[in-house]
């Protein structure tokens, strides 16, 4: 425990008893004061989605006889603003969401609740990242944390632009085996992917989404392309989705209106 | 009904039954040919959530005795993937997401469900729009669906660039009133929010968000503040959230790492 040093709220989108939590938790209090709020259950690809027809409920959670944190009944994203307006009592140095169990890549950072957990966070004046972690067969996290660390120590002394929030990928790979850190964009290749239909057993039809990311990007530039070749991808993230390079050609375009 | 022109998907994230799609609906009839596939049940909110951990179902829904669409148990983007990759005989030409009930301006649009499946139609490539309509006190659609219609033949007409969607907004105006169409950008002002701690009568604690977006926007090109002076203000999105601006300090930055 480290009762100094700056504030770091962490949160994700696995659910406050996941694991990559638990061990994110255990890296960032070598760093400082550390507060838990993340959704009580699992809210995998929930995206930017926020509460507002419900209450949101917030109960505290205790783990081997000591406060863990507070268990949200909502969003990733509800989640931080909750913390950020409510349960805590000054605004966080450094929100951190993860360790994503899986990595979140290219258009897959639209859907991702571990994303959306960090860009709320920037939203709200916070500088804020998202770890994912690429688990393979054998998942150790521990393999992730050094990184994490390093990275969450760099943000902190050096700042982000107002806005801004990282996301970062680490790959399967044992801390020796990493080629470095790469500053990444987000890529834009659709996914593969189908719906297999199926039916109940009341004869009812139903449909299951499948689908992965193409691997085949070959742009160095990209986040599937870094953490493919090796490297923690790092992507700076900002939130306004304005098509700029579009707006003049269609400016000329709407005067037929 | 029309059973020739250009195929158009309507879908929306007020579910089915909802009013605004009705009316959506009969505009887009006068154009080409049209099927609905939108969320059984409402869905603000939502943001781009997906469903990866629940089968999708897909119900046939029934009005005034014909056919009006399928009522698709998972949100906007499922609605969008379902239909384009299973429900669909081919690619429509258009995807018309609304018309929501209310604006979805500023930082709204990364959590609108509505916005979010006219980007998952970009995504998958189709061209796409989401229409919001500023309801006020007296709600009347019918002030939208000139707009609608006009925009959506441009479209059709003119193409979009690849990945590009419109998030169209429309003023709670009489069509005569409307000052024109204006070609803007996504506002990025943080909302003035807050939660409200309540008790439930069995003395549980429970949060409730509120919140509002800030209309003290000046710049004349964001979508907050061409609505406000009574334009129909038309953005157009791309589904890339890298901050690009930003990555080349953060390159020099990064070397400390």
């Amino acid at each position: 425990m480290n009762d100094t040093g700056p504030l770091i709220l962490l949160t994700n989108d696995d659910g406050i008893h996941a694991e990559g939590l638990r061990h994110l938790k255990s890296v960032a209090e070598k760093i400082g004061r550390v507060r838990v709020v993340a959704p009580e259950t699992e809210q995998s690809a929930v995206g930017h989605s926020i509460t507002l027809y419900d209450p949101i409920r917030a109960h505290e959670v205790t783990k081997n006889g000591s406060f863990y944190g507070y268990g949200i009944g909502g969003t990733p994203a509800d989640s931080v603003k909750l913390a950020l307006y409510s349960l805590l009592s000054r605004p966080p140095d450094l929100v951190i969401s993860g360790i994503n169990n899986g990595a979140n890549l290219g258009i897959n950072v639209l859907y991702s609740g571990t994303v959306s957990a960090a860009t709320e966070a920037a939203i709200l004046g916070v500088p804020a990242m998202a770890v994912s972690f690429d688990k393979k067969r054998d998942p150790r996290f521990e393999w992730a944390l050094g990184h994490i660390d390093k990275i969450a120590r760099w943000v902190l002394e050096s700042g982000l632009p107002p806005g801004v929030a990282l996301n970062v990928n680490i790959p399967a790979l044992p801390p020796g085996e990493v080629l470095g850190y790469k500053l990444t964009r987000q890529g834009l290749r659709k996914f593969r992917e189908s719906f297999e239909q199926r039916e109940d057993p009341r004869g009812n039809r139903y449909y299951w989404l499948s689908g992965e990311i193409p691997i085949d990007e070959t742009d160095e530039d990209l986040d599937v392309a870094a953490l493919r070749q090796g490297f923690v991808s790092i992507t700076p993230l900002f939130y306004d989705l304005t098509a700029h390079t579009y707006r003049e050609n269609l400016a000329c375009s709407l005067k037929k209106l």
